[in-house]
């Protein structure tokens, strides 16, 4: 069985897409380099689909910058320090980001046959962003079905999201039990010029706090601000 | 009141974003260029964004041939001749293109405040296309609602396709009634080396019907194969 994955380089599409190849998926790696300040993670994303031998690596670009409306793709400051337990959706909102990401990985997953789209979102421990929620992704099957030469003939797009309902440390868990090698990955929305990570960004922070409540050590060695 | 309107450069989407304009939206224009193989409707969306007198007119491009899967974005050959009645889908379809296009546009919308967005589909004289039709359209408004922080604060997007039930004879009327410019405009899906519409596409001969169903004669004085 084929699937495509939405691999940013990040902790949690690494281990999505560990989960997919361990319920016995071929993985198709979908990263897509947006004009995000982090695009560091682009790197990550390749080394982290050799370490799980994808049969492919496709990257897309295109520049959100041009759309702008987020701190990630904008000269805006990314917000530090910030209140994780707030329902205001922080600047790092990426309008329609996964939208976006989905309706790619869509097109790739139609002409590649494949049926099944794994993406990294999670509902409990994320920044509160609208497109990470699970009604999200059941509207976006539903528009699959009726977008696609695949659904008109009656092959439905199921699109899975393994981490919906864990936290961060349940998905170092459950990475870690399937040998991940998190050393590879990069979460840090501002990294620094050489690339290290800030410590205070929310991506830093719920990282930070996922591997300080399973008692591991980052191997990216984080601290946080 | 600001739209997003989906501008191809072709005779659709004129005419959709003129109707926009008729009811008193201001015309935000993105164009999107996804390596089709006839880029030069681009061109012409430049030409038709000028004389609409656009607020706005934002080009985006990526590389659906790295993707495939369609004759429009690989050296497949585009069919000619091709029985319209056949309710096969044609090889020129685009696995998710309008999901990409109405997500790109979401995102600018948002970043502009912009809560109506035009898309030229229709149902009628279309190739059969999924993503073409109404139930596509209320799928993604759906989605649209969830996926975007004005739709978790309450503020629906609605797209518009205000040619979704008219016949290409009906567009032609009503944009001829609205003083549009059809010379602007570029329809054909494999132009010519020089330019030229090959007459025997899908979308020449449907615009070439459409014409002669009116009895005007096309501006750009194409003639069927």
């Amino acid at each position: 069985m084929r699937a495509v994955v939405l691999l940013s380089g990040g902790l949690d599409s690494y281990t999505a897409a560990a989960i997919a190849q361990s319920e016995g998926f071929e993985l198709n790696a979908l990263t897509i380099l947006y004009g995000q300040r982090h695009a560091r993670e682009v790197e990550a994303a390749r080394l982290v689909a050799r370490a799980l031998g994808t049969a492919r690596h496709l990257e897309l670009s295109f520049d959100l910058r041009a759309i702008g409306g987020s701190s990630l793709t904008s000269d805006t400051a990314v917000p530090r320090g910030r209140d994780l337990e707030s329902s205001e959706i922080p600047s790092t909102y990426v309008p329609a980001r996964n939208t976006i990401f989905l309706s790619l990985a869509l097109a790739w997953a139609e002409v590649l046959q494949a049926f099944d789209v794994f993406i990294g979102v999670n509902a409990l421990d994320y920044s509160g962003y609208p497109d990470c929620r699970p009604e999200f992704i059941r509207a976006f099957e539903a528009l699959a079905a009726l977008a696609t030469r695949a659904g008109v003939e009656g092959t439905p797009f199921r699109v899975h999201a393994p981490l919906m309902h864990l936290t961060k440390a349940d998905i170092i868990r459950r990475g870690v039990a399937l040998g991940l090698d998190y050393g590879l990955t990069h979460s840090c929305y501002d990294p620094g010029p050489d690339g290290a990570a800030c410590g205070s960004c929310d991506s830093c922070v719920l990282r930070a706090r996922g591997f300080a409540e399973v008692g591991l050590r980052d191997p990216l060695g984080h601290t946080t601000g």
